[in-house]
């Protein structure tokens, strides 16, 4: 079943790659009319999933997140409207020279082929996913969460019937982990393999996949409070990064404090965070820094908590605090607090991660806040794309030679 | 015993990119002195090596590409030096800007990490590779072939020696299967596998690594023969590309005729190579059209023969031709022979290679040739490098945001 939908989307993603820019645009806005004529529909079978979702026992929280109506429906329409309007990547020349032979070599962006994506609850990334893959000339294979079944199939039948090159789009319909094997080991016909979700299902693909991946959204986040740190600015950082939205792969999961402020700062940090109802799991440390803390245990350090709990590790030096982010984190997104240069270059220079940022909020590892128009996801891996990935991110290479005749000497 | 390795090699690669350009290659110097001061050593190991060899009944082509003497082990030392030369990627911004929210964010390039490197018999490639690793200020775990584990060891060691960070170079010593498995699952470690041999090697590393691998050097390659081709060049191009060397990724496997200019074709080719004793691998519509052919089967077209033979195929028209090397290629290198400037956009655009041609031999598909000093294998993959593969396909990058003390809103 598996290979024959494979071979579909790679048949279609040849037909895709024909397409010039406006081509696509028009069949983008195709599917986000499509989406709002037919929302009646959309929300019939998200309700199925919503009743299975309540019947389940599954929290309001994530209930929530399943939920569609016709204001989500118009956004999900709006966001593919938006990525219609973005500057298309495919065929931009990035670089081009003429060799000592006289071959003249050109690098041009054309699209990755078959893109596979394996996502969890959130219907949208249907509609966004596929969208994004579609601009970039991509056809696309999802693979969504079981909880989401009724709406995802209807999002995914309604946005294809829409356009021409309806095998552009495939969606998985088995909802058992059998298909998800099944697609990671689908190298014949995909060229990429990218999981949005919980570190379980990204440890999963990775494990298992012999499509190459991508590897997203695990997030151990850290802010460092350096000697030289303006507090105001520490304070204002760290409860931003940790309690805006807890529950996402940017929010900080710890602070690493330089022991020489640690009896000075934490009785702020506890005020402000106390309004929060933030929990404390201290180092040995900074454990009686606290009124009210939990003892830090090793584990706590390698969790991401995505909620409120923040871990807290006092440094007595800067290597210290950045040997102990480098050991801890999942390089996605760190940030040093501090008024000194050479501080902040040393941290900028030796932290591992996708984003390092002085004096600000790790939150704004985003691609929409970091001016990319959309996002894919946010690659914590360190192979072709690092951070937070636009269209370019789901382009390759090719390499163009124009000859004369030339035979290598 | 690897694990260890591993955590070596890592914690050295922090010390590495730590160094400055002049500092790496002050390393890189001497390194390659090392390598001529000790010529004695490495040719007394390789003695080792290339008597098993021989007693083995390896055959003699096999046994000179293992055989190191003075003038090869100089040429080695002269490609470190070579790579010293070269611009260091490392540190360079690629882009910069300033967000909506008055954050300066830029993309720098950072080193990988570190780079395993699983490689069959030539030894030169110890040298290559790490040296190229180093300048890239990565550290480098090596696995090479059993049949050069004397010399490779000892090479090895002796650059180690030379250089402060010892443990950015490491070796593998143990030639079984179960430690080139063992590195394939060192996630925890190493950023990427480079596995460069044959097609055998490449897909037990894809089928098993945890690790995030590029993909080298299979090349199905073809040149197609418009019917506006000229038959002069079209005649010399595919000599060059058949017969110049066969044993290599980037020379040709097969050939894709247009019909109609067939009969008249195929006579003045048989002429040319078969100076060569090449073998004709013809299908069924060609082959009456050899003077001696054999017939050919599917399998003939799925090979990568690296001998002198050559898979003949005739296609109706260019949309043919293009489906069938899409279909039988390895994303490798192609070329077509035209005059017609529609018919060469057609094909560039639309053939899924890492490297298409107009009008010249597939053989420029390298490293040097395309002028980027130095090469560590050409991709065949999508993901991250595609074709040949520099120093800066040895990076990665990380967005460095310097904010003033910004939250998200």
């Amino acid at each position: 079943m598996l290979e024959e939908l494979g071979k579909r989307a790679q048949t279609a993603s040849r037909a895709l790659a024909k397409l010039s820019s406006i081509e696509k645009n028009i069949e983008l806005e195709k599917m986000s009319d499509a989406l709002i004529a037919n929302a009646p529909q959309i929300i019939e079978a998200n309700k199925k999933d919503v009743d299975a979702a309540a019947a389940n026992g599954i929290n309001e929280v994530m209930v929530d997140r399943l939920r569609l109506d016709e204001k989500r429906i118009w956004a999900m329409a709006e966001g593919i409207n938006k990525v219609a309007k973005l500057k298309d990547p495919v065929g931009e020349t990035i670089e081009g020279w003429i060799n000592e032979d006289g071959l003249n070599i050109t690098k041009k962006r054309v699209p990755l082929g078959v893109v596979g994506i394996i996502y969890e609850s959130r219907p949208n990334v249907t509609s966004d996913a596929a969208s994004l893959c579609f601009k970039t000339g991509n056809a696309v294979i999802l693979k969504g969460g079981k909880e989401a079944y009724h709406t995802n199939k209807v999002i995914v039948e309604i946005m294809s019937a829409a356009i021409e090159t309806q095998d552009a789009i495939q969606f998985i319909d088995d909802v058992t982990r059998e298909s998800t094997n099944a697609l990671m080991k689908l190298d014949k016909y995909v060229d990429v393999l990218i999981p949005r979700g919980g570190a379980g299902l990204i440890n999963a693909v990775k494990q298992n996949s012999t499509v190459p991946i991508i590897e997203t959204g695990t997030g151990i986040c850290h802010v460092y409070v350096d000697e030289a740190a303006d507090f105001n600015k520490a304070l204002d950082i760290i409860v931003n990064a940790k309690v805006q939205r807890p529950s996402v792969c940017n929010a900080i999961e710890g602070v690493v404090i330089n022991r020489h402020i640690a009896t000075e700062f934490i009785p702020k940090l506890e005020k402000v965070l106390g309004k929060f109802n933030v929990e404390f799991r201290a180092d040995e440390d900074s454990f009686d820094l606290f009124k009210k803390a939990t003892a830090a245990t090793e584990e706590d350090f390698n969790t991401e908590f995505l909620d409120y709990i923040l871990s807290v590790k006092l440094a007595a030096n800067l290597e210290e605090a950045i040997e102990f982010i480098n050991t801890h984190n999942t390089k996605h997104s760190e940030s040093i607090i501090t008024e000194n240069i050479a501080t902040a270059e040393k941290f900028l220079n030796e932290i591992d991660a996708a984003a390092v940022y002085v004096n600000a909020s790790t939150r704004f590892t985003d691609g929409e806040v970091f001016g990319f128009g959309a996002e894919i996801g946010i690659s914590t891996q360190k192979l072709h794309a690092r951070g937070p990935m636009g269209l370019a991110e789901l382009t390759t290479t090719k390499y163009v030679i124009l000859g004369h005749g030339e035979i290598r000497p």
